[in-house]
Order: structure tokens, then C-alpha cells, then sequence
């Protein structure tokens, strides 16, 4: 029973069957995370700062709390300061809290000051207008440029961790560097050295349902809590660390998900709503709205970076340097180290270095975004090479071919890589239509690569046979993307019995082992490892039992199609018996069919993607149209290619939403002007070409089937490609995302004017 | 590591710390059958037969389909009667469909015929109203002797099995004859033969929570279905057997569970729940109303019973014969093999004979209650102990104690016991004050012996730990009598972890393996086993991960009080490691850490109590007054004693009620006349004295902490304890439950008419 060593000859993985949750989203009966109630439920809300920077002096609540309908409300006294670190978050955990809810500080507008529990919604945001706070102002700062400038408003003292070098302001709270080589050197052997200066804003994930959860915690510590998050797991454990409760009183089930990439990753509403439950002695239910969901969740971080980069005439890039300098929010944890690290990481070269700073302001903890780093440091790095290819007048995929890490490769961050795909995605592009089609006059194409690490994670999966021979599947990450059905196609294929007999479950924490958050791209690769192991525990048992019957060895039994199968010298002694034979009476055999599997799997393979982008720019409007879009990515094998399809447009279609439109615009006031999707511009379907995919499959050794993960690597390139294809087309590079219509008329102006 | 040999020496078993459910439970936080909602819900409505027996001629639903508010009705057709019998349920499938909703014949008063969903409770059950059944009615039968005689009306043509004797009516469908010696031999050799004639009623289990479930399934044959019983496996699967679909596509979740006691091992609104929605494709509420429970789910069995039993002078036991005829309602099902079993089993007999009927009739299909016929047989079996003991002057425990069975001893039904505990009880009754405590005029004492199997069956037990040491377990069994603390003492002792520090949770059908239904006593045996199995995998990963560290093999750490401790040659080199060291950077060891255990555990060891009780009889009124109760009982080990106490009293109880004045009443048209708790008189407070209860522990050779089931057996003494207390009390003896007021004073009247 060789079951995991690589299988290459499948039946049902790579199928393209319907996910087995469609039907209930599409007719509405999926649950999300403002769909469950209980009995006696209140209902909260959040009163948040309207300052960027502001001393919480003083909080009255007594006229709110004499309204009828008020049950409970909370303040910062409501939560533990002596909050006990769950293990592994300890650094981490007074932020949380303090973001939750603002101590004496409020540190950017929409910081969460109070909360009320009320009968109705309505009643709940009404008292919230009788809560009187007073507040002292502070000076504040939202660019991460001004927040390093020397006469910048300190956020909080002491936040920088050990690693800032001295001389830095406060803001500076963490430091990163890395690389390998000579840079200086490097520099001096190339032909041509460009540098240039790139900025980014911050996005948003975009996710169309708001935060919402149901809580219930009573006073002797024991709780559930359903919500809509990416990793009901991490929420468990640091709320009961929030709240001063052990993790296990605490029961969190996670709703279906109306989108995370990222942004679901962390707890905002919900100690709040344990809070107010546990105060008011019933359920509370915390639905954000859409302005709260912009000022007060995470979006990304915004950054200001420098690229150099130095390549021989016949395109070697002989050194690589990057500064990146990236504003999180108002706490540490802005990504400064993955954005450097990845921003080299698709080339094999002989001297880089990368430097990157974390940088806390007056805006909302920064959270993850799809990659979080990596497409912004793309975007800088991948555009100073379109620059080197067209002065050098180079071709930019020969170039990227030429300086491509492979197998061996030492990565610009450090380890050797193993079995890779790009140089596979780079010759897919060359050999695609897309690269070679002609143009029309205003349009331009322009090219990028994308690295991410993909991750591993703890995980666990338990599977069940039932009599009939079906089967249920435990997992505990969130499906985000589809892995309902690709952890039925795995399972599928490792028992032998069809797809549409395998129910999925995500299942709650008090149900499973630890699970990892759904990020990191991990979920295909991890969860789904786990759910192969499971299945093969089962056909282990299940091979056991046919043993049992036939009276042959354990090991004298394989397992074939669904069927348990005498092998060596008693082949063809007894027919084979199919899974459900053996599931029907196994309660009489010795008992249920089970399988198990935990781990924290370390050969998540990282992942590379080449895209391929035709932009075409109105010069009276400024307004950029994207007129094709080739998206081609190594999958290492694609489970259910339909899904992974999709993960390269969605990744596509955000990159082209970050790229020309979306952004937060902060006032002078420090407040954020544009917090609903009327001002703050997600693409439309009216804005986005199809989008056409290659999936490239060069198996990840780490995975039995050879699984990497595509969630996130397919965002990475998206920036750099479209910034290329615009300056192709407009004639002109632009240093700054998003590339919306007044800047791109503005740097068409300056280079008219440069030009006259 | 030896931890699965008996343990004695424990540290938390034994004690009593409070439920974890309590707290919920007392504040009405718990979630009961009828508490959860789902978005877009509709109500259900069942409209049920008037009639005891009727041919169903036709049925027009169209007045009701044409109301704005009705979105589906269901009747038979909507059910698929090629129904795909589940595994191990082959034979009664049929009867359970025909049960959930009627065929063409409606079979009792109170059959389902049609079923309404509707945007209210109001607008379902005003729209049963508009639902036209032209019915042709049938000649009924209600009572077990007139339902066998031979010109009774037949309930059901071709309902008997194999094993009825030839010439019997077709009413009887089921035989069962078991025993062992000569009974006419043994007869002979006896100084007293006693003869006398029982009859017994049918009584409800009494449960407080009406039958209530939600149920959601869709066009694509997967669904959720959340609903309060002993067993949602059972439910799942008869379900989807039922609904034509695929076990695994439905997710059952047992809601708390406000009483069962046998009567929530089966499906009555729950496939009809799931067919309106399937049919509305909405969710659907189905809440049973105290009449609809006493009309149409399952009451115990009403029994007709010979007994003939002889004795020597001085107490012997020569020869037993009991013959045992049971009423199950429409359906084949009363437990006449297990009355007949249980019957003599308290005895070392030489001749026994049993023989048991099972007899349909037009009554709802009997159910489960609480050690199914056992209570009705020992109520015969020690009335004519009593008797005899009576005639020939001598103690009732003494002539029990001469005639117990022990170790080693044949059963009346067959096989040998293990080691047991009647010999135990007896000893203890002998012993307690109650025994020897003097009568005031006017009251009787009366003890009886009680056995119950036990049962084992299909289990599985999964465990984790959080990364701050806590533990969550998940169990398969609906906790009808306090097994999340049960099963939190067993794990706590295995980890050495406190008993606060663990969550239990009822696992849903899709994220544990199967569960056998909570009846059979077998919980705290089977659950408690597989909860002790599934700790111990987790102690052996644990300490590994200490062999690990320490770089010493894994079998040279013991687990001691909740530490890794290195033992043997490394004993002393080591600091011991606590489990939450261990846990929290498990994921950095080798990843989550679970435990889990999937068995059919076969070693469920019987059980014996013996009761003691004193009775008062109001010669005036006829009524009866309990004044003194003891319940002694062998428990093997009392893991949570308060609980097992709790057992003990509510099995005392449920047994008064029994005994003294429930009864389903039904008229001549074959209606039920007492459809409610005002009408059926189950005991309140004041009908009960303090029950006094001993715990023997002869510990089961069958569990690592020796248990054994309780639940059952201490229902099975009482209707003979009680009887033979008031024969004494009264002067007389009646051979007819309920020993209700117009009996007694019937028997007083009939015996002065004999006297005079």
C-alpha cells in the first residue's frame, strides 16, 4: 500500500465537477455570517472614533445606559489588560485588544471606543449618539513617508521592536534585511543601473459581506461564537484570551464566507460581542456596516519604495536592490519583511539586497491581502526591469528567461529552491497567442512575474465512512475558494468511490484538532494532504477488515478502485469487495471506519506566475481600459482546474482593480473620505476583460499529489504587469498606484510639458 | 504505559463537580429542539388520522395548496416507497416510512396522512383544515389479548416472521421461546407452585420537550436537519433512507434534549420535515404538540403475562415459566424477546422457560422506554416471588439471596455471567435501616429484584488539545443524563488535566464517526470507553513529543498526573513536562495534537438493582402514598455519582407513575382519550418522597474503570417493589398497572365481598 507516493495516473482529480456548496449559494440557503440567530438575541453596535488621533479623556455611558432597550455596554474596562497571551500570539495579543478596542488612545478613525447591546439594531445605534466621550486631539500622520520624517507625531512609544536600527523614529517598529552578494560591486559590472521611486496606497480586500458574528458567553467562561472568518481556530484562541477564558470553553463555528482574501484573518467585532454577551447575559449579534468595514478592518499596507537595479546589455541583471517602506496602521505587523523578500525572489542573481521597514500610523491595522507584500514590491521591482528591457530594448520575457530562478537556485531570501515552475510559465507566455499578437495604435503590453511562498500550516482532518459507503470530511479551514470540492476530488480519489458521495464539512472548533487559518495559499496543499492521509488511514482500515474476512494478512491487501483486492500470492483467491460491502456491516466487524490526520506540513512548494496584460489609455480621460489579460501559473497540479482558474482571475481581476482605481484617501483631518464602494472603486464587470488562464503544473515534491497553492501568487504580478502595459501605452511610466484617471492625465500633462 | 488496565486508585472520577451544560440549562441559554431558526423558515403541520383504523380513499389537498401562505404539502407520494433500506435496517425501514406518514391505510388514531408548510404555525394548521380524506373505516383492535384472539380484525396481512408458530393469528408477528432444564420436572419437585395473571398499560416515557426539529434539504439531495434525539446517526440514516438520498449528504445535529428516556431513539416528524422542504425549498419547523406526542410517537408496550413459579419450603426456586404477550401498536417492534430475557435473569435457575408475543394492533408503534419490557416482566416475576415468599413465610431478600445469580451462574436467557452484582445489592438492602425499619399501621413493604443487559454498540470518540492545554472532546452520544460531565471526569483522569479545563460537545453526524443512539444504558460504558481510548492515543503523541525533546525512546516516558515523566534508565534526567508545555508549541513539534477512538465495545456488563418500598393505601380514596423509597444499585463505577443517583431516583420515579396511575386510555372507537398531562397523570413533587439510593460497586470487567450502564435497570424494579407494598399495604393483591385509585378500591371492594 504505496498510497503516497506521487500519483500521477488520476481518475477524479483534475475533473471539473460542480462544488458541492453551489446550489445553496446560489439560491440563497448558504448561511453566512449574519444569518444565524438564537433566542433572545440583542443586537450591538460599535461607537468608533472620529479622530485620528486622539486621548480618550473621559467615556460617560449613564444616558445610554438608561434607555430600555440597552442591555449592556462595554468599554476597554470590559476587557482583560491582563490579558493572558494565547501561546504564540504574545507579542501580538495587546494589539489585538488594543485595536479591538482603544485603551486611552484612540489611534485612527474608527477606532472602537464602545459598544451597546440593545433590542434592536436601531435602539443599539441609537444609544451609541448618548455616549459622550471627551476626547483631547492629538497631532496625527496617515503617509508612511511622513510617519519615518523626523518631526512626525510619535503613535506610541515604544512599539519598535529590537530590530530597528538606532536613529530611527519610533514610528519605524520593525526592520528588515536580507540578500546575499555584493550589491555595490554588481552595480559596477552592469551596463545600464536604473532607480527609481515607486508608491502604492492602501486597498482594501473588497469582500462583499461585512464582519458579522453571533455571540454567546456566559459568566462561567464557557461560550460559542459563530462567525465569518478565514480561521475560526485563531479567532477561538484569541478571544479566550481577550475575554481571560480557556480556549476550549470557547466554541467557534465558522459561517460561510462572503469573501476574506486576507482581511478575515484576524478579530475585530468579536470579543466585542463575547463582551456584551457575557455582560448582558444573551446572545449579541454584530453585523459591521460597510463605512465601519473600510475604516476600521485592515486593509493593506501602503508603501514608498526604492528600486535600483543594475543589467548588462545582453540583459543579466548583475545586482538588485530594493527599500521598502511600508504603513500598517496604527500597531507593528505591516509586511515589510515578505514585501522585501519576495520582491526578488524569481530571479537567480549574484548580489541583492533588500531592506524593509514597518511603519505604524494614524490609520486601521493594516491586514493581509493576498500575498500580502509581495505584489506591491512586484510592482516596483518588476517595473524598473520593464524599464531596463525597453531602454536596453530588450525582450522583457527573454530577460526575465535569462535571470530566472530554477531548481538550485539560491532564492534572493535565503534558501535553495526545489522543483519550481517559472522558467515553465515564462516559455508558456513566449509560446502564447497573447504574446505575439499585434496591437492596436494606444495600446501597450506589458509583462510581469510573481513569487509567493505558499505556506503549510497546522492542520487536521478526520474523515468518517457511513454504512451506505459514503463519507464525510471533516476539514477546519474555511472554503474560500472552492476546497469543499477539491477535498472531495482527493478523497475521491484515494477511496475510489464518487465524488458526489463525499460530504465536506467545515468543521467547528470543538469538533476537530487546531486548523490554521484559510491563508498562505495553504489550504489546497495542507488541508488537502491532510485529507489524502486521512483517506488512506480509512483504506487502511478498511483493507484491515477485508483481511480480517478473507483471513490473509493486513499486507496481503490493496486497495484498488474502491475495492479491497488480494494481492501476491493470493491474487485471485477471493473477489474483490467494493468499499460499501465492507462500510455495511463494520459496525459488526469492529466498529466505525474513521480516518485521521494532523500535522504541520513544511513542503508547501512556492509558486511563480507570468502575466501577460493589454492596456489601452485614453489620453482626453485619462481612463485606462484593459483589453486582454493572459494569466499563466504554476499549480503544481490542479485539483479542480475550474478553481484554480478562477483563483488566476480573481487575482487578476483585484490587481487590475489595485492597479488603476482603488485607494484610501485620508483628508488633512486624518479621517478617511471614501469608506463606501460608491467612492472607493472596486472593478465592475464592465471594467474587467475575460481573462484567459494557463495552468502549469510542475508537481510540489512536498505534496502527494503535488499540490502548490494559487490563491495568492496569482496577484502578484497583476500591478507590475498592467503599470507596464500603461506606460507602454501612454508613453509615459508612472511611479504611483493606483494609475486613476487624474494621474495618469497628470503625468501625461508633465511629460508634455517636459516634452514642450 | 499500561493505562487501559483497571484503575482504582482515581483522583477525579468519583467525584461531583457540576454539569458543564448546567449553567445553560438553569438560565435558558441551552438550545432545545424547537430554539434554533434558519432564514426564509416555514412552519410545518401534520394532519393525523381520527380514526383508529381506516382505509384512505383519497386525499385533496388543492383548497389548502391554493392558500397565499401555504408553499408545500406532502403526503405519501412525496416519500419514495422504493425506499433504499439503510444497512442493518432492512426489515423495519418500511415500518418506519409507514409509521412517519401512512400508506394507504391509516392505522391508528393520530397516523400522519398529510403534511402543510406554511409561513406560519397559525397558517399550517388552519390550512390542515382545507385538506379533504375520504376514509373508509375499518374494524380496529386495541387490546394485546383481543388483538390475539381469533376473531380479531387483521391489522396488517403478511406482518409476521418466520419465527411465529403456525395457527396463530396474523396479529402476532413475532415469537420468542428461550430457557433451559424441564420446567414440568421442576415443578414437580417444588412444595408451592404459585399461577397468577398480569396485566400491564401502555405508558409514555413522559419526556417534557416535544418532538421538534428544523430541516433543510434541497433539490440536490443535500440537507441539515437539526432535531432533539437520543440518536441522530439513527436519524440520518433512516432519513435519508427515506428521502431516497445519500446518508452522507445529510447533516444531522442533535439539539439539547429536554427528556428521551427511550422515546427519541426513532424518526417521527423529522423525514417530513426534510420532504416539505425539499418540496418548498425552504427550511422547515416541525414542533409536535403535547397531543400529537401522546397520539403518534411511542409509548412503551402493553403486556398481558402468565407466570408460573415453583418453590421449595425453604425458599428454592425449582422452576420458572413466564409467557409474555406484548402490544406494540401498528408495527411490528414490542420487545417481547428482551421482556421474556430480562424476566427471570435475577435467578440461578434450574428450569425456566420464557416465551414472548409480539402483537400489533391499532395503536402508534410502541417506542423504546428505559430497559424496554423488563419493568412489566419483573413487575409478574417478583409479584409471584412475593406471593410465594408470602405462603410460605419467609424473607423476601432471603428467598432472593438463596436463588441470586452470581459469577459464573447460567442466565435464564443463555449465556454465563461474568462477574455481576445482584448478590451485592441484596446484601445492602438486608443491611440498610429502610429494611428493618418498623411499619406504621396501614403500610406495606415490598422489594424486588431488577436486570437490565446493558449494551455496548457503535462508537467513536474524538478528542483535541489546545495549544493552552485545555482539552475538547467530541462525542457521538446526545447527553440524556449528564455524560458531558461523565465523559470530562474520564478524560481528565487520563491527561491529569482538571476536570474545568475540558469541553464536551455532541458532534454533529458529519464531523464524527457513527454513534450508536444513547439507549441501552450504554453511554458512560461505551462513550466513556471509547472517551478513555481516545485520551490515552493523545497521551502516547504527547509523549512523544517530551521522547523527542529529551532525545530518549518513547516507551521511556510514562504519564503521570498530567506531566511526562522519563522513566526507567532516564528516570531523574528529565525535569517532568506538563501537558501545557507540551501543547503549546505542538505546532511547531510535529503539529495538533488529537486523540480518537472508533469501536463496537462488547463487554457492557449487566445490571441488577434491588429496590425497597414502603406504601401507605387511603382504604377511603384508594390512593396510594410512596413513604419511603430505597434504590440500591451496582453501578460497576460510579464515575459522576450525583448523576448515577439521579439515575437511580428517576428510574424510582418514573416507576411510581408507572405503578400507581398512568395508563393510555382508549375508548371503544379506538380514539385516545387522555392525550394530555392533565389526563395522563405522571407524578409531580408531592407524589414522591425522598428516594434513598446506595451505589454498590462490583466494577465491569468489560470497561478500564469498570462501569457499567445505569440508566435502565433501575426502572425495572420499581412496578413489582411498589406492587408488592401496596399487596401488603392493601391486604390484596392486583394483577393489573395502574394500581390507580377506582383499582385499588375495585380490589378492597372485591376482596370484602370475598371475606363476607
Amino acid at each position: 500500500m504505496a498510497l503516497d507516493q506521487r500519483k500521477t495516473d488520476f481518475t477524479q482529480v483534475g475533473t471539473r465537477p460542480n462544488r458541492p456548496d453551489g446550489l445553496d449559494k446560489v439560491t440563497g440557503k448558504a448561511r453566512f455570517g449574519a444569518d444565524v440567530t438564537a433566542p433572545g438575541m440583542l443586537f450591538g453596535a460599535i461607537l468608533r472614533s472620529p479622530h485620528a488621533h486622539a486621548r480618550i479623556k473621559h467615556i460617560d455611558t449613564s444616558k445610554a445606559e438608561a434607555l430600555n432597550d440597552v442591555k449592556a455596554i462595554v468599554t476597554r474596562a470590559d476587557f482583560s489588560d491582563a490579558i493572558q497571551p494565547a501561546p504564540g500570539l504574545e507579542g501580538e495579543q495587546w494589539n489585538v485588544l488594543e485595536n479591538v478596542m482603544a485603551g486611552d488612545t484612540a489611534l485612527y478613525d474608527g477606532h472602537a471606543i464602545a459598544a451597546v447591546a440593545a433590542t434592536s439594531a436601531l435602539a443599539a445605534r441609537d444609544a451609541l449618539k448618548l455616549i459622550e466621550v471627551e476626547y483631547e486631539v492629538l497631532p496625527h500622520v496617515t503617509d508612511v513617508d511622513k510617519a519615518m520624517a523626523k518631526d512626525a507625531p510619535v503613535i506610541r512609544e515604544g512599539a519598535a521592536d529590537y530590530s530597528v536600527p538606532e536613529g530611527m523614529h519610533p514610528n519605524v517598529v520593525r526592520y528588515h534585511e536580507s540578500g546575499h552578494g555584493e550589491v555595490a560591486a554588481g552595480f559596477a559590472k552592469a551596463d545600464l543601473v536604473v532607480e527609481e521611486h515607486f508608491v502604492t496606497e492602501a486597498t482594501h480586500q473588497g469582500y462583499i459581506e461585512p464582519h458579522a458574528c453571533l455571540a454567546q458567553l456566559g459568566q462561567d467562561g464557557k461560550g460559542e461564537l459563530w462567525c465569518c472568518t478565514q480561521g475560526h481556530w485563531y479567532v477561538q484562541k484569541n478571544c479566550a484570551a481577550l475575554l481571560g477564558i480557556e480556549t476550549s470553553q470557547l466554541r467557534v463555528t465558522a459561517s460561510e464566507i462572503g469573501g476574506g482574501f486576507g482581511g478575515k484573518t484576524t478579530v475585530f467585532i468579536e470579543p466585542v460581542a463575547l463582551a456584551l454577551s457575557r455582560k448582558a447575559n444573551r446572545p449579541v449579534k454584530l453585523v459591521m456596516s460597510r463605512p465601519e468595514v473600510f475604516r476600521a478592518t485592515g486593509p493593506t499596507a501602503s508603501t514608498s519604495m526604492d528600486i535600483k537595479i543594475g543589467m548588462t546589455a545582453d540583459g543579466i541583471i548583475t545586482a538588485a536592490q530594493g527599500t521598502f517602506r511600508l504603513q500598517g496602521g496604527a500597531f507593528p505587523g505591516a509586511p515589510a519583511d515578505m514585501t522585501a523578500m519576495c520582491a526578488f525572489a524569481p530571479y537567480d542573481l549574484q548580489n541583492v539586497q533588500q531592506i524593509g521597514y514597518d511603519v505604524i500610523s494614524n490609520r486601521p491595522k493594516q491586514a493581509a491581502y493576498r500575498a500580502p507584500g509581495s505584489p506591491m514590491a512586484a510592482y516596483a521591482v518588476e517595473s524598473v526591469i520593464d524599464e531596463l528591457c525597453r531602454k536596453l530594448d530588450l525582450d522583457p520575457i527573454e530577460v526575465r528567461l535569462k535571470n530566472a530562478a530554477r531548481e538550485g537556485t539560491k532564492a534572493s531570501y535565503g534558501p535553495k529552491f526545489e522543483r519550481i515552475g517559472l522558467v515553465e510559465t515564462l516559455e508558456a507566455a513566449k509560446a502564447h497567442p497573447h504574446y505575439s499578437a499585434p496591437l492596436k495604435p494606444g495600446q501597450g503590453r506589458g509583462v510581469s512575474c510573481g513569487f509567493w511562498f505558499n505556506h503549510g500550516g497546522e492542520t487536521s482532518v478526520s474523515l468518517s465512512l457511513s454504512e451506505d459507503g459514503t463519507c464525510q470530511i471533516s476539514v477546519g479551514t474555511p472554503d474560500i475558494g472552492g476546497s469543499r470540492a477539491s477535498m472531495a476530488l482527493m478523497a475521491a480519489e484515494v477511496l475510489g468511490i464518487p465524488y458526489e458521495s463525499i460530504r465536506v464539512t467545515i468543521a467547528d472548533t470543538a469538533t476537530l484538532g487546531y486548523n490554521d487559518v484559510s491563508h498562505g495559499s495553504r489550504v489546497t496543499y495542507a488541508s488537502g494532504l491532510a485529507t489524502i492521509k486521512a483517506a488512506e488511514d480509512a483504506v487502511v482500515k478498511l483493507s484491515k477488515r477485508a483481511a480480517a474476512k478473507w483471513g490473509i494478512p493486513e499486507d496481503a491487501v490493496k486497495w484498488e478502485d474502491g475495492h479491497a483486492v488480494p494481492s501476491g500470492p493470493n491474487a485471485g483467491n477471493f473477489d474483490p469487495i467494493p468499499l460499501a460491502e465492507i462500510t455495511r456491516d463494520m459496525g459488526q466487524t469492529g466498529g466505525p471506519i474513521s480516518g485521521h490526520f494532523e500535522a504541520t506540513p513544511e513542503g508547501a512548494g512556492v509558486s511563480f506566475a507570468t502575466h501577460i496584460v493589454d492596456a489601452e489609455v485614453d489620453p482626453e480621460t485619462g481612463k485606462t481600459a484593459v483589453t486582454r489579460y493572459t494569466v499563466i501559473q504554476d499549480a503544481g497540479k490542479a485539483i479542480h482546474p475550474t478553481y484554480v482558474e478562477g483563483q488566476f482571475q480573481g487575482g487578476a481581476a483585484q490587481g487590475i482593480g489595485w492597479a488603476l482605481n482603488e485607494e484610501y484617501i485620508y483628508g488633512e483631518d486624518g479621517r478617511l473620505q471614501n469608506a463606501v464602494f460608491l467612492d472607493y472603486r472596486i472593478p465592475v464587470a464592465s471594467d474587467l476583460p475575460m481573462i484567459d488562464t494557463v495552468i502549469v503544473e510542475v508537481p510540489n515534491p512536498g505534496h502527494p499529489f503535488g499540490v502548490r497553492g494559487v490563491g495568492e501568487t496569482s496577484i502578484c504580478p497583476p500591478l507590475a504587469a498592467i503599470a507596464n502595459a500603461v506606460s507602454a501605452a501612454a508613453g509615459v511610466r508612472l511611479h504611483a498606484l493606483p494609475m486613476s484617471p487624474p494621474r495618469i492625465l497628470a503625468a501625461l500633462e508633465q511629460q508634455r510639458g517636459t516634452a514642450d
